[in-house]
């Protein structure tokens, strides 16, 4: 796990949270273990649990309760991972082979299955009916949006609204779900965690806008999978979106829209997006996110918890990977 | 849905727990309703939510609470069941046609992870974390029985033991879960949570031993699905260790223990255990467990309820589908 500076501050909820998810059960399947430590040790940033604990130490909140929530948003989060390198057939993410690269899609759906089962036992060991609802929601409103983008694929072209609606479901959910998590533990639900879920919509949205983009401008060692995953799959995201509006009818872009374009056209696509000025162009809409989310924080007192969280929106913005 | 007798009793909250299970949340894409309504409305015996219906009223609980823990159960199940389908490449359940014989790999995943988190959301309805941890737990027992029974189908012969600890997690687990909710739900922990769940765990190896004969001796009209259908997918159940105890050299049955059987060697395999003692041994041994079942219901009281859930247990081992 890398340790990015702003998490030098929850360093010792964050190895508590760490413990938590290489807990392992008496009876389990060794073969579920070795998925785990596979896809836990793979350098996930551990954003999610991060922002369970700023929000947790910025309202308040137990950090001895906070520890749990941390850890059942990363298990949520690796379940769905799961399930979506499975359904888009990846055979890289993080740099790091997929669970379905190796192993057959039953035993990945299955894994999977028992992943999001030990997301809710880690949520239900604290007693908080409001965050199993709100976890249960989660994954209600991100699996519909999976279920949307996979529609989506066949369509082709989707509206600038329907992606945001779809990024939105796909990766804000569950951050503006951990951003919220704190408020919720403080009991302090209402205007405190609703401008915790602002928050998190927007570093969500900021969030998946960037990754969007690093899909065209990042290099494949440093994105840890091919670059054009998304045009090769057929999924149109916001620097296509911006570029149609200039060149509507430039044909790798067009071959890409129909579905299954040689890996010629996406090659050419994906040049042709990076020598435009889509990408700077979307870049600006993830930094106005940026920007409105660091603007909710304004109500809270100034700690060294709400530097974090506004580091972590610089942070969403800067990366590279 | 097919009323049986026993059932009467509960009827208003088995039709209330319909309504629920039929929910349509604002927002969610349309192909989830269907593949819910093709789903729910195939026949299912709903002997889950029957089971968390009638502890409830045993155990004097509150059923405009219990309602809800009913309708999650049968989610859970039918999630299970869409995984599991499109694991083995089921065609058909019930006499219908399954989700993965119309739909994507990639639309059956999403749609049983989607049902999944609405069997948490309907769980989470109610303010208690002792089920709701018993619920996560119980989905990753089953999850983790699933896992087993995919590497068991690759070794071929299991021993007895091994058998009914994976039919234990399969099936006895949410059985358990379900008949013990009554008393969850009525503050009874300990002893009758525990009477109420050794109930279910009989019950529930009596109805998949049950399962496992009439895989073997229904005809593939009230089956609903081929006959022989465990041996085609190498899968060992009691008849065939039962079998295996007097005649361990049958060449059909060694084919399929091998895996990847012909379909001759898979007819002429069933026809053999059908022809032998296993069958009638086999249920012996799900009447056995169905008798442990009755036998905990001693200490309740004499109510319709109790009666009901004894004539649960007859028609268990009495059904022909």
């Amino acid at each position: 796990m890398k340790e990015l500076p702003f998490l030098k501050l929850i360093h010792d909820d964050l190895e508590r949270v760490e413990a938590l998810l290489r807990e392992r059960p008496p009876g389990r399947h060794e073969a579920i273990g070795m998925a785990l430590d596979h896809l836990l040790g793979s350098g996930g940033k551990r954003v999610r649990p991060a922002l369970v604990l700023l929000s947790a130490h910025l309202c308040g909140a137990d950090m001895d309760q906070a520890i749990f929530p941390a850890a059942s948003v990363e298990m949520l989060h690796t379940a769905t991972l799961i399930h979506d390198d499975l359904i888009d057939d990846s055979l890289m993410r993080r740099g790091m082979e997929t669970l379905n690269s190796h192993w057959t899609p039953a035993a990945t759906v299955l894994t999977g299955d028992y992943i999001f089962a030990r997301a809710a036992h880690l949520a239900a060991q604290i007693d908080n009916v409001r965050l199993m609802q709100r976890f249960a929601e989660t994954l209600m409103i991100i699996c519909n949006g999976e279920i949307q983008q996979m529609f989506d694929k066949q369509r082709g072209l989707v509206s600038r609204q329907e992606y945001e609606q779809r990024i939105d479901a796909k990766t804000g959910a569950l951050i503006a779900m951990s951003s919220e998590t704190g408020a919720i533990l403080a009991g302090m639900d209402g205007e405190v965690a609703q401008a915790l879920r602002t928050y998190g919509t927007h570093l969500g949205l900021a969030f998946q806008i960037v990754d969007d983009v690093l899909d065209f401008v990042a290099n494949e060692e440093t994105l840890g999978k091919p670059v054009g995953s998304d045009l090769r799959q057929g999924l149109v995201t916001l620097p296509v979106l911006l570029f149609l509006e200039v060149e509507p009818d430039h044909p790798a872009i067009q071959q890409a829209l129909r579905g299954n374009p040689s890996g010629e056209a996406v090659q050419e696509a994906v040049e042709a997006v990076v020598d435009s000025p889509a990408i700077g162009q979307a870049l600006d809409v993830a930094r106005k996110h940026a920007e409105q989310a660091k603007e909710t924080l304004d109500r809270f007192p100034l700690t060294p918890y709400r530097t974090a969280l506004l580091d972590l929106v610089d942070f969403t913005i800067d990366r590279r990977f």
